[in-house]
């Protein structure tokens, strides 16, 4: 809370919140104002000389943002090797997520791969079966590509009403960034597949041995092969050296430590597909192979842990992204669904990427309940939590994207609610 | 060099470079083929679970990446806090440099400022003078942009012919990264500018009080105030937690720490824009207020520490820019400019924005002159090293973008070299 009184603004963007000049120089024209204690502190910093260039090869954030991290939730996992943390999304801007704070998901922790000894194999239904080093993969033709990866899990406590508070713990199992490396097309086509060929089963060389059934179709279409995220290597929690890149579809399927690609005529019907990544409906049967993560929004900031701060003028902000290609347009409320505005989408609107959205509004101080949705370019239009509940049942865990509501109260805290 | 002798390729992509699968497993059809060391051992991270979640809130890259570092170069400057290091180029990938290894150039070493105690001040021909908190500046409509940020004495070393050797160090002082912040011109509004503002002073909070005049129409147009850069908040050494972006100009201008914007009719003639930052000519006059950057473009795979492994297929990579908008084209000779290929440019290409190129092409192990050349979309051409020499002379170090050579041996190995 961060109010000040001052002189009133002439232009009045921010009026009330803005310290006129004249407390640390002497300026013409500038009226009294109660001094700003900050600026007529000695601001120690520019008194000496800071750290030189030889201090960090590899540099780190400020002290200063040292909350803004991974979380995870202690109870939520059997273990800390199969486990997840979550992208501090409330504490973020743009649509890259930074390397170090992507979100991980393991189930036997993070491999800690030798990229010297690492081997990707292809085999099963090609003409010709074959193993290569990480050099021999980046003699093929390269390409660069943004995506979100989203785990199929995300908002999964959400089905049976608002429980974790925050968009970290929500809403956090999601990242962005630029990957490098080869299309998968081309390499199946360099091992040649058979026309038997209908199914491929990526591998990891972590202790879990993850693996998934992909249909070929979506195999030969945006799949890649990935070594590099937001220019560097993936990091060791993100497959050091090799991932799967599956454009769109559930996070799980983007196989890390990537060792093996079998292709076959049918699925391989593995624990990760059958047991879990599967939505249990209300009859007791379970929807499978629901791959594509479906258009969704998510207001960042205000989220419990980035209160209001101020009245008057804000920049509502947020997320959007759809499996299914770009996003075409997100509305947000601020009444709980009576009145809908259509936010401004900072491009480059990407398909398959995450979409940064804005709201400038005016805030008088009443309670709020801010909600977003998003519609993508198929037209989809992002549903209620109880939309999906009356199709799904509430015994999954996975493929909520339902509209997410925060309760702004007048003290400018929020919390994670419902409303019907 | 990692050849291996296997059997024949069907489709040859890849002729003589991969090994047969039959090693690790045993598969139907593959030929016999000398067994992969790498693959016949114990890959022992399948053997043991990973670390857990909770080990890195803020992860780090792998153990094995430790090479891939900002270098400099002891000499070069008078101490290690008015220095500069290098991004390292050859090493990255696509066009997003990650914020741990954005190049910095200080004038008095990394200032750690407090977020919570910085400010900054609007003063001289405005309406009204005005001093923001960062969270008055997070009020104001927000933006996002990707733009290359380069020192204007990138390359400077080559005025003089090839003297650094490697991509780093020649051609490292680069970075690009999506930025958030607000626009300048929002903020001038705010205050109100004058009749007779022509011009702006931006200053740093850091002990060098970094300095610049910006004309008014260049700070009206695209000028922003950022706070974040890739999703997080700005590093310190990029001037944590405010920044100036100029887009497409000379990194100097880009003023971190930002503490400071003065608005004035005419330049201030600082420091940094008559004893440095301006273009000592062969007559000794100097070009001052020389602050594009124009069209460039720089092979960063192969190079000196990114030599060639294999004869066969090989993926050229590099970068290319322009102050001016968005590249054109990249051109690329392997024969000192006999005859000139045009590149692949990876998408979304971007104005002033880093745009990654690739060439795929077969050696056949003899010596190559390799080069490229940026066409940008107002038609400039990238001029070769004589021709900047003959306009400009060899004086200065700052504004060379004239055109690279790598000399690749017949061993793969790469040099910097000159040909006229």
């Amino acid at each position: 809370m961060t109010e000040r009184t001052t002189d009133t603004s002439r232009r009045g963007f921010l009026t009330g919140s803005l310290a006129a000049a004249g407390g640390l120089v002497a300026v013409a024209g500038a009226k009294a104002a109660t001094p700003d204690p900050a600026i007529t502190d000695v601001q120690e910093w520019n008194q000496y000389l800071g750290a030189g260039v030889d201090d960090r090869p590899y540099g780190v954030p400020s002290p200063h943002e040292s909350n803004v991290k991974r979380r995870h939730v202690e109870w939520l996992t059997a273990s800390r090797e199969s486990s997840v943390n979550f992208t501090p999304i409330h504490d973020l801007d743009g649509f890259i997520t930074p390397n170090g704070l992507c979100f991980e998901r393991h189930h036997a922790g993070i491999a800690e791969v030798d990229p010297g000894k690492h081997r990707l194999m292809i085999n099963g239904l090609v003409d010709r079966e074959l193993v290569f080093t990480m050099n021999d993969l980046k003699r093929f033709p390269r390409m660069n590509r943004f995506y979100f990866l989203e785990c199929a899990a995300n908002s999964g406590m959400e089905w049976r009403g608002a429980q974790l508070n925050g968009c970290q713990f929500t809403h956090g199992m999601i990242h962005c960034v630029q990957y490098s490396g080869v299309s998968l097309r081309t390499i199946l086509d360099e091992a040649g597949l058979k026309t038997s060929a209908k199914w491929i089963m990526p591998e990891g060389a972590d202790a879990s041995g993850m693996n998934r059934s992909v249909p070929i179709e979506k195999a030969l279409d945006d799949c890649m092969i990935a070594f590099a995220m937001n220019g560097e290597a993936l990091r060791p929690e993100q497959g050091y050296p090799l991932r799967l890149v599956v454009p769109g579809w559930e996070g799980n399927m983007w196989v890390k430590w990537l060792r093996r690609i079998e292709v076959g005529d049918e699925p391989w019907h593995a624990r990760e597909e059958t047991s879990k990544y599967t939505d249990l409906m209300e009859d007791g049967r379970a929807r499978r192979f629901t791959w594509i993560m479906d258009a969704k929004s998510i207001i960042t900031n205000p989220s419990p842990q980035a209160p209001m701060l101020h009245r008057g003028h804000n920049v509502l902000s947020g997320l959007a992204w759809s499996g299914r290609g770009r996003i075409d347009r997100v509305d947000v409320t601020l009444d709980g669904g009576k009145n809908w505005i259509t936010a401004d989408l900072q491009g480059p609107v990407l398909p398959q990427c995450l979409t940064r959205f804005y709201l400038n509004f005016e805030w008088n101080g009443e309670p709020l309940l801010v909600q977003s949705r998003a519609i993508d370019e198929t037209g989809y239009l992002q549903p209620t939590k109880d939309e999906l509940r009356s199709v799904r049942g509430t015994n999954s865990i996975y493929h909520n994207n339902g509209i997410q509501t925060w309760h702004v109260r007048d003290n400018g805290e929020v919390e994670n609610v419902e409303i019907s």
